[in-house]
């Protein structure tokens, strides 16, 4: 059983984070609340994504698991205001997730989880740990887009910089210990991503908002935000590039 | 002949309505007004357009027939604001249509109507009569875009509803008697239509304003609303398509 | 030696107009200011750029030439709003231009410019002249631009007319003496030009500034205009079309 009311602002939050990754995710639902757990086709990120029954207005569920399109999923809540009140509902004998905003019902086919990976979050030694605001990060993420694919992440005890380095150009964005919101680092540390992994998952974080990164050498990156107006949680891994020794 | 000064946003209503079927149309004149009466390629849908002299600035015409190029008036069109007045005149000699907003003059060729189609207004009994605000149409049709190219319009005594049923999903909408400014029928009917030329026909008309649906069973829908205020009517009519039995 | 400090907007403008007609320009520096000359690679439009050492926040520079690629410029300057201070230095070692805004700089390589042609402004005798605010003339380009390839600019001693003729149709747009900012004109003159061309420099002027413009018959016209808030200024001369008789 899964019933449910929220703010249309709250779901939206939910499918920008999921569809940086996966088009199809499997919801995992008992009392307290929602997981989502997915990691994208290529195997180089994974999501974590925890809404608490308190993000909702409503919410009963029994420990049960559903597949859904998340791209239908957008589409429907599209035509949602951001305070519009969603109901949800599971009609187990249709295999249906039935989605009603104000005079509008839509019957959701659900997906097969039976094909779908159960992923582990991996236990990981991340020495330095920072804040920084996301509308920041995403200036210096656009200055890099059209230098190269890939970005550097790199913490020291005073400064929290990325870089990106082209054929011809360079972008570099950084900022002292002073102008973030925390920065504690043992030893300086540096690790290569994918641009275009790292700014999709920024653009689906809410404008306004912190997120705290977790960084090693040459390790995943973790990046935690939260969702719902402090009431879910995400935490967002990112698999390194391996740096080329030229 | 034919002079007229309009506000640009009258001649707009009138574009948006023609255009959504046809790309040349007949305008059709006399000394109380103008007529545009057009059927789509495909002959599925038919619209009759009637504009009187008193939602023009000024009007003056004879008995007389102009071919035009729907898009070409739109272009046009498009670098008025709302309120200017545009200046209109046909020159009978050159075969032209002169029109004028502000600085700026186009001189457009007319194009030969004998080759035009005059369509004849069906007469149709159509039992099921109801009002509703455009705006919470486009909603409905909004959401049943991604599930199939059909969309059924079921009229009851007690509420009006749309459905649209995909392969997998199923989108409906649904208006209770009490919510819609009118709805009168002696039984429940129902006809399917193509949702694309239906969400085209509504996107013609403006936001805030209410449209009077005619309907019956795997009849035709006859729309009708007012243009310029009030001083135009539109009466547009699309063919069912018949519902498969599966 | 080239150090600099200025607002985005201004450079914003610097590069809005060279863009229309190259993506790689040579930037002439001197204790005095900047100047840029360009040529279209169809040798059909010039610019003429002039910018003052007083329209820079900071400038110091020796007589140098620099080479760059304007669309990364473009790019870069899309992060900054306009009045961000963008900081700009020429790192002679490393053939490189450092442009910071914020906490993001970029190091762009430089093109060499040993390739890069010296236009020659030619000397021209071009008898009218006459001062218009821009946003008018984008209406009449705006109108003229379905019509034909072409635009016709004609000036007399009451009037200045840009007309366009097509297959079908004519655009005209007009402006009597007593509209205009200034007209002055021995005699009548009528020159063609390359629409598309004259759209894009138009399109570079800023929205609410006025253009001076100076025609002969068949004969190129100037066209000039201030920027930075009239510390620099730019002249553009575009070539004519000659008219087929028919």
């Amino acid at each position: 059983m899964f019933q449910a009311k929220a703010r249309a602002d709250t779901l939206k939050e939910v499918v920008n984070v999921i569809s940086t990754l996966v088009d199809e995710a499997k919801f995992t639902l008992n009392a307290e609340g929602l997981t989502i757990r997915a990691v994208d086709p290529a195997h180089i990120a994974m999501v974590d994504l925890k809404l608490g029954k308190e993000a909702f207005e409503e919410f009963k569920a029994d420990e049960s698991e559903i597949g859904l399109d998340i791209d239908k999923l957008n589409q429907f809540l599209k035509l949602a205001r951001a305070d519009d009140i969603v109901e949800i509902k599971h009609d187990e004998d249709k295999r249906r997730l039935n989605i009603v905003v104000g005079d509008i019902t839509r019957r959701m086919s659900l997906i097969d989880t039976t094909g779908m990976s159960d992923p582990k979050v991996p236990s990981l030694n991340l020495p330095a740990k920072l804040t920084v605001k996301v509308d920041d990060l995403v200036q210096g993420i656009k200055a890099s887009e059209t230098v190269s694919d890939h970005i550097a992440l790199v913490a020291s005890q005073e400064s929290f910089e990325m870089t990106c380095e082209g054929d011809l150009d360079q972008v570099s964005w950084k900022k002292s210990k002073k102008d973030l919101e925390e920065l504690d680092t043992p030893s300086s540390v540096r690790s290569l991503f994918p641009l275009e992994y790292f700014a999709n998952m920024l653009k689906a974080v809410s404008s306004g908002s912190s997120v705290t990164m977790f960084l090693g050498n040459d390790y995943p990156v973790k990046v935690e935000f939260k969702i719902a107006g402090g009431k879910g949680e995400v935490s967002y891994l990112l698999a390194p590039r391996i740096e080329s020794g030229d």
